[in-house]
């Protein structure tokens, strides 16, 4: 274990990397090259122009203005320059709560550590039962700071009592502000949005089918007889997941279209050639361009047939539709009540955002709903409990002569010595990172599978999922030795009181696990979010093979939002740490601390200059963080009082026991008082803003505007994909018989847009999905430009 | 224990001890004397007549038609002959629903028996490890049937197993159904419903107190600004309690008065007297008739200033109010949404019925609600643990030489044979006996605590407690020796896995004390009911000190309604007894269909003929029937779990796992499916009904209908004080000065009604809180005559 020694020097290498990359970071993001990768969010919202355009050649990628290399740390001030409306303003109102939680971190841990540092450490060092052991057998400095050197039966444990009561009482108030606060911050965000299309939208699922009425028709009549006086219009949602598929094909298709166009370009004297078998590593070589012109040309008539189908064919449209009404008040109390007899049909919710909705889960019927739920929460206790079964079987594996038994033919090729060193000495932990790397893609695969309908959900569920996993693996396993099964095995088989116990009394000895932990994965995690090694990567990749025009360029940069589902529940653990540790190790707190305070600079800065969350949600999620404070109270609560139980300070129990009650109490009174302001609209709200806007506009032609807030994505495809053909038809061969809808077709300053900087004669196909990562669809007059943006690879898959 | 031959004994005798009441029930209730206890129900609809109205004297009190003996089982067929739609008019959807469970009883355990007699009766005996060992040992007959009787390891537990899994899917199954056809009674009750206030009306808590301006003003400005189409008006809630006491002082002065006047007439010679001191049991002698009037005069002094007070103090309106709007629609849409940006003020709810509402908790702020529910369900877990220890203590004082040392002057006392024998052999089991028989008292104060306010609502909550307290100390207390505080203690020492195997060991060896339990109890108790021993005493009693007139006599026959806190808990536990033997002793279950199939012909004839329901809240109870019965599956598969872990046939336990999984999802499906229809009014239902309502009554005045539904029954009862103090002014002194109300006093035909057949110049008073017990008040055009019917004694608790 390591001394107070040890920890200063990881601390010092810690610290040492984290200014290491600091000074990298610093030192990138003042080269005009790397411009869009640190400040992309300035360039979205049109703040900020690239520095390549002035000066001389050299100083388009390098910066030479060397004053700005003396003041490396300036972006911290830079940072803090925004105040928090500002900030609602520019990214919106999770990211500013997001911030938030940073903040409440510092505001609970910091008078924490003053007294716990102050109170606590004088109290444990002066008992010294430690003192007589042998320095170098168990024991090192940090526990003769912490709760192990007092002895058992002490009359000073009743100080750690008293101060874990105080702790409570500071982390319930500084919790009962913040949710205050939270709240009002919500509803005031959601008053002063501008009249947005989900204020008036209601989600309306599983409509029953009646035979002989289409869906459209039930939803038409249904809300025609039952709220007569509000209902507005309503958008069916078509099921085009497939037509989605293979517009992504096509994507991809003109992704290599677009690479083998500009190597052309560049190389005009060697028309570029590729193999059409597998991964174009065999096969038939053909003439590239030509090739993938060919397939787009098949594909586009593919997509045409598709969406014939996905039109014509009622069972293409889903049970399922957004409904509009004519006041938020209308809208309001449609989302709020049941609708039919039947409390499986006519489900409504709260429309998500137009651009957080996830359409592929609408179509799915309630029974299936709650048979998925299930599954899901099955296979998550697996994941959680028994995952480490199948990476010991892959471990396993890399036991040479495990190996050989089981693939004798292998054995030639396991002797060489290279493969025996990379099995032997790679694959165990490989298996690890690898499981790891790919979990929260599989645990929002999971919330997928659930059947959540909105992206916000979706994260906030895979957070969920994240944060069991840290708190089985990470804070218990690290703790109690043994994999998560068989902690499980032995908690099963022990009884409720013993629990607490078993884990309290280990809890102080793995206080320096956890510093090392927090620095390693806390500190150096941080440094590394700002420095963005991957998205610059990425973005010089895509820079050199794919960009031809700004709006490439444009879609090379994109940054993305806070990640949440990694994020929050990574930061939940840090609180659970520090409410752990707080009576246990006071000496653990300064550590908490400075993660939080770095950790909120770093993210101001990347919130302010980088992230650009594709959605918003007004802070939904902070229910979410509360109770896992609350979650991690309760747990410090039981750790000491099993921690206690086996100091034998045992008549302090009583004492104990009413603080988890009166901490569930709070939470229950919160959940009841606060709760409400982030899953229902009060009616009383709703009339007020329809008051306001009846008032300042009162001519307003809301029908209009709602008509296509919610068109599936797939109507709005097809008016690019019929430009695009027709186009294609008419500069290449020139047939007379356009598409019906052509002439009537509304928008041709849309098409023209698209090849603005693009003078050689290739469509540049940007059909883009509204669940994407970065759809951004500007409702306006009709003359507007409208902007789409590309989603980025990685999200693909969300469709 | 007891053998087969003591079983069937004991079954002799109580089946005897029924049919003595039987024919003790048949023979009385053809006694005319007798009609209204047994038949107070039709009395009540005007369906029935006295039968002494006609024949001789001798034939007014005995039944001389010797005919009528002969057939004295005659009430079954005829309590068949109703139909269920008929019952249902006759005595509400609560009573027919509450004959479906036992009907839902039979059908689960009916074709459960059959298949587990012929099935695992054989199993259990065929394998016969039991016979080896001495037959006056441990085991007995009954053991032989059971799984005990199975060797460890047998590959027949498999035939328990399965049979466990077709039990659980057919409760399930006849679950869904009843769970279906019960919702949809449910809704077809609301809809055939004529309108009704509570349709109109929800109750609003939490008014925030708003300076310069009154509770009214601010309910009125609040629902025309966010309700302003549908608000139609409201009635505010006046903290009555004080007066309430004042009223039912004069109703027990009164008592007496007419006790002593009644008591004058038949003994004209001699004027009673009484006495002024406690009890009336010393002090002054008085003129009993002059004391009484006098005192009466006094209190209504009293009434009538605390009347002032209340109407004109600000302070006494509370932050309540009944807010009623002018379609189902509306009101239907303000119960379901959040008003008030604050979640805890503007509470809205869907009103009890008039007759259902608990005017005294109608003032509970928020605040104190979640306090008090945390207190009440803190009192619960002590009531339900360690009720044992409070008459541990009062058992230990009946050990004398231990009360000698706590009280040594009672010594002399003690020492007398008389007490000795009293306190030794009696006190013991009175301690029990008392606190078992004010158990349901003290669960319904707790329930009235925690602050609900609708009396249905008290009920199920009392029916709650009490379902845990018989759950743990009837069931696990029977089975697990030990009080439950010695269980709660040994369980928190246990591991959980280790929990199942001791409670489902020693299941099997419990069946005889069960069987017996389910005779005695269950037999003997339902045998009881149908003869009404305590209503006959009490009505006779009545009959003789206090009735003058038919009306007196109406009253004192008021038989109540069924007794749903006691009767449902009882009722869940033949449940949970059913399914937890079906697979362990089979034998068990025909003498539960025959307590199910007898409870239900008892039952049904006292809905018929008996009972008057005193609210109406349309089977709202039934989730929790249906969560109970799922519980009782859940625990019967965990107690099987456990047994089967004993007789190591461990390999099952991943099958049997799989059973709770699937009872829990279908307890959620079905939470999903139905419950809403219990909790919620579909807006297309309260459409219909408007349309409907708008058709068939275009012009009916909504607001008339509704002004004084939800009036607090302060202001009814200060029209027929004002009428009694004029009368007795008029009648005794002529003194002019009448109160100003007087002219406009708008009803001067109820009071000529309250003086039917009741020729002295008494006045007789009968004033009647809405809360009480029978309240009966049928809103007509002005000229009808209204029908106040008064609260049992027993009922007083509640107001």
């Amino acid at each position: 274990m390591a001394s107070l020694g040890d920890i200063g020097v990881s601390a010092a290498i810690n610290i040492l990397g984290a200014f290491a990359f600091l000074l990298a970071f610093a030192l990138l993001r003042i080269q005009p090259i790397n411009d869009r990768v640190y400040f992309p969010k300035w360039y979205i919202s049109g703040g900020r122009t690239s520095p390549r355009n002035t000066g001389n050649f050299v100083g388009k990628f390098v910066n030479l203005n060397f004053k700005t290399y003396l003041t490396f740390l300036n972006w911290m001030p830079q940072a803090m320059k925004m105040s928090e409306a500002e900030i609602i303003d520019h990214a919106g109102l999770d990211s500013a709560v997001f911030l938030r939680i940073y903040v409440l971190g510092l505001k609970i841990f910091g008078p924490i550590a003053i007294v716990a540092l102050l109170v606590l450490v004088p109290v444990n060092v002066s008992d010294g039962t430690l003192f007589f052991l042998s320095k170098d057998l168990v024991v090192n400095n940090i526990d003769k700071l912490s709760i192990s050197n007092v002895r058992p039966k002490s009359i000073k444990f009743f100080a750690h009592i008293s101060m874990e009561f105080l702790f409570t009482f500071w982390t319930c108030y500084m919790l009962y502000k913040e949710y205050d606060r939270v709240a009002s911050m919500r509803l005031r965000f959601l008053a002063s949005q501008r009249r947005r299309a989900e204020q008036f939208t209601v989600l309306v699922r599983n409509v029953p089918h009646a035979s002989g009425h289409s869906v459209s028709d039930s939803v038409e009549n249904f809300f025609q007889t039952n709220h007569p006086d509000h209902y507005l219009c309503h958008q069916a949602v078509y099921n085009a997941n497939k037509f989605a598929k293979l517009v992504r094909k096509r994507e991809r298709l003109q992704n290599w279209l677009d690479y083998n166009q500009l190597k052309f370009e560049r190389h005009p004297e060697k028309r570029p050639n590729s193999k059409k078998g597998f991964l174009g590593l065999w096969g038939e070589s053909v003439d590239s361009i030509d090739y993938y012109k060919q397939q787009i040309k098949e594909l586009d008539k593919r997509l045409t047939m598709e969406r014939q189908k996905v039109l014509k064919d009622p069972k293409s449209i889903m049970s399922a539709a957004f409904v509009s009404f004519n006041s938020r008040w209308g809208a309001a109390v449609c989302a709020q009540t049941q609708q039919s007899k039947n409390p499986t049909l006519w489900l409504t919710h709260w429309a998500p955002e137009p651009r957080d909705v996830y359409w592929k889960n609408l179509a799915i019927p309630f029974v299936s709903l709650s048979i998925r739920k299930l599954v899901i929460s099955l296979l998550v206790f697996a994941l959680v409990f028994f995952y480490m079964i199948p990476i010991a079987f892959v471990q396993s594996l890399a036991n040479l002569d495990g190996l050989e038994k089981v693939a004798p033919f292998l054995r030639p090729v396991i002797e060489l010595d290279f493969i025996k060193s990379f099995l032997q000495g790679f694959l165990p932990g490989l298996a690890l990172k690898i499981f790891l790397y790919i979990l929260p893609t599989v645990l929002m695969f999971m919330s997928k599978v659930e059947g959540h309908v909105a992206l916000s959900v979706l994260e906030r569920r895979a957070a969920a999922k994240y944060y069991y996993f840290m708190l089985v693996n990470v804070f218990l396993g690290s703790i109690v030795t043994g994999t998560a099964f068989q902690q499980l095995h032995a908690f099963l088989h022990q009884s409720p009181t013993q629990i607490p116990r078993t884990i309290g009394v280990s809890i102080p000895m793995k206080a320096t696990f956890f510093i090392t932990y927090i620095m390693v994965d806390g500190w150096a995690g941080i440094a590394g979010e700002i420095l963005r090694l991957k998205p610059l990567v990425i973005f010089h990749l895509k820079n050199m093979l794919l960009v031809k025009t700004e709006r490439d360029k444009e879609k090379a940069m994109n940054p993305g939002g806070v990640d949440f589902p990694e994020t929050l529940p990574s930061l939940q653990l840090y609180f659970l740490l520090g409410i752990v540790y707080a009576v246990v190790t006071p000496i653990l707190l300064p550590f908490i601390l400075v993660f939080f305070a770095f950790a909120y600079f770093v993210y101001r800065h990347q919130i302010i200059n980088v992230y650009n969350q594709q959605y918003e949600s007004a802070a939904a999620f902070w229910p979410h963080i509360h109770s896992r404070i609350i979650a991690s109270l309760l747990i410090s609560q039981l750790l000491l009082l099993g921690l206690l139980s086996t100091k034998k300070a045992a008549n302090s129990t009583p004492l104990l026991v009413a603080l988890p009650i009166l901490t569930l109490s709070f939470h229950k009174y919160c959940k009841n008082r606060f709760e409400p302001a982030f899953r229902k609209y009060p009616l009383e709200e709703a009339m007020a803003k329809d008051r306001d806007d009846r008032a300042s506009e009162p001519d307003v032609n809301l029908k209009a505007y709602l008509a296509d807030a919610y068109l599936h994505p797939i109507f709005r495809s097809f008016e690019e994909v019929e430009l695009v053909e027709v186009r294609i038809d008419k500069s290449q061969t020139h047939v007379p018989s356009a598409p019906a809808s052509e002439p009537t077709s509304p928008s041709p300053p849309h098409y023209a847009h698209h090849h603005e900087g693009a003078p050689h004669n290739v469509h540049h196909y940007d059909f883009e999905p509204p669940a994407y990562n970065a759809y951004r669809y500007e409702v306006g007059p009709p003359g507007d430009v409208y902007h789409y943006d590309v989603e980025s690879p990685q999200h693909a898959y969300r469709y």
